[in-house]
């Protein structure tokens, strides 16, 4: 069976809410997951701009495609914003679904991301 | 012989230009490929600023540093723009490639890319 | 015993700096580590605007969380900064820790990161 563990290094800080690393044993199979987006059902952009609600169908997207309903697979979690100032009302919202504590992560702000089917 | 699969869940929206989930089974070896740029024969940037031609030059560098001269085990490709507005471009290029639809994927726009040897 | 190779196909530029392709065989177990920045031991941030000081800590950091504090093990680099004129100075820090050649790598500039526990 595989094993997922998160951790930090014992001579390493150990954030609150992710792991500094996702240690993953006899993974088979991997299943590698597309930038998820909020589509509504004829592939345009869900939501308008209520970040709230695009964030949360985005997790439900994932949760998802992840394969049996589950989050407890993921291995690493890539956010990627247009404003980083959204930081702040992502956390309760990933909270929702990851619970306090993510696996690996990444967050970063960039200038735009690809539309659907950009 | 390895497997894969790309494929969206049955619930979720299913994009006509790639695949939710690229599922991989029994993948072994794995190749993680370089940010790939368009190097001229000394390891300057080739191609100025045609973007059409930076973009078959990548894909092409992609398909030989695959191994073996195909895509087809590509299982996930995250393309960095400098500008959005290059995204319609780069979709008949694509496709020269992949063909109609690519394995999971992302599609970001940064303030700049390292450049060669950066 | 797990392979790691690294090479640029024989048509392709071979850059000086990073391999073009890292090649895993027998890879097990996998680490997915988190994007690393400087925290303090009370979770902010450390070594204020100092880039030297920062990069120094988080390549320090790469290498205890990559296990047994060896680098050698690591597969692939995203380098991320928010300012793309502080590359000239990483290169050299770099060198410190990975050599003249690192594994395959990517390199952007975004407009802001994930502040620690953002």
């Amino acid at each position: 069976m595989v094993e997922i563990e998160g951790y930090a290094a014992p001579s390493e800080y150990d954030p609150p809410s992710y792991a500094q690393v996702t240690k993953v044993t006899r993974a088979q199979p991997i299943l590698f997951i597309a930038g998820q987006v909020t589509y509504d059902d004829t592939g345009g952009l869900a939501h308008g701009r209520d970040f709230a609600a695009q964030a949360r169908a985005v997790f439900r997207s994932l949760e998802v495609e992840a394969g049996g309903g589950t989050l407890a697979n993921i291995v690493k979690i890539s956010t990627v914003l247009t404003d980083i100032r959204y930081r702040d009302e992502l956390v309760p919202i990933r909270e929702e679904f990851f619970g306090k504590k993510t696996p690996a992560a990444t967050q970063v702000a960039v200038s735009a991301l690809g539309p659907p089917d950009g």
